[in-house]
């Protein structure tokens, strides 16, 4: 389960970096902004980072590229233990169950951002 | 521009709640988290709320219900800073001068996720 990498890495890019430093466990994952001018983020910013972050921890078998359905459950569990308890990602179970093979069907960013737009849509209703 | 007020509490709801307390500037807004069993979110719940929180400080004049464009501009400016300096928000730009009448038309908080999203893309393939 060696999950040890680092990937989008930041300057001379100018961009946000994602480092990701796995050893074994997706835990270990840490997202850290950097800047071309070095200078802090914004909350908003950390936020964005976080949630882009989470998802290349959990696509092992993707690359970065992609997220099988049972990465998506596993990031799910356990990162969104709460918004599970509180009934904001009942939707998310079922899509999940129709997104086909759960180690083969392929879940990309833009799919996995709208996911958690749906749990977050959830907690505003609540 | 006096924006004070609390909406969307937490218990006895069970969800994730957002205390607003602007008094008179958008940063004064906090977002705060709580769970039925006061258990500490995870990171990732942390970003979706601060996600969310933003959405709600800035929606003055639609009472967190939508952003104005201009509303969705300034927060582009004072909190997306850097992803606007790496051209990660460009995009964002065109979105919002498409979306009609600065001060009248309606950014709903589902467009505004996903306006996110087109930032958190960006962001990726830089």
């Amino acid at each position: 389960m060696g999950r040890g990498g680092v990937g989008g890495t930041g300057p001379p890019g100018g961009r946000i970096g994602v480092l990701w430093e796995g050893g074994g466990v997706r835990e270990q994952c840490v997202g850290i902004g950097s800047c071309r001018d070095n200078q802090e983020l914004t909350d908003v910013e950390r936020a964005i980072e976080t949630v882009i972050n989470q998802f290349h921890c959990y696509a092992v078998k993707g690359q970065k590229e992609y997220l099988t359905p049972n990465e998506m459950r596993e990031l799910v569990v356990q990162k969104l233990p709460h918004l599970g308890k509180v009934g904001c990602v009942g939707p998310l179970d079922e899509k999940i169950e129709c997104m086909g093979d759960p180690d083969e069907a392929k879940l990309e960013f833009g799919e996995y951002w709208d996911m958690m737009g749906d749990a977050a849509k959830g907690c505003r209703r609540k």
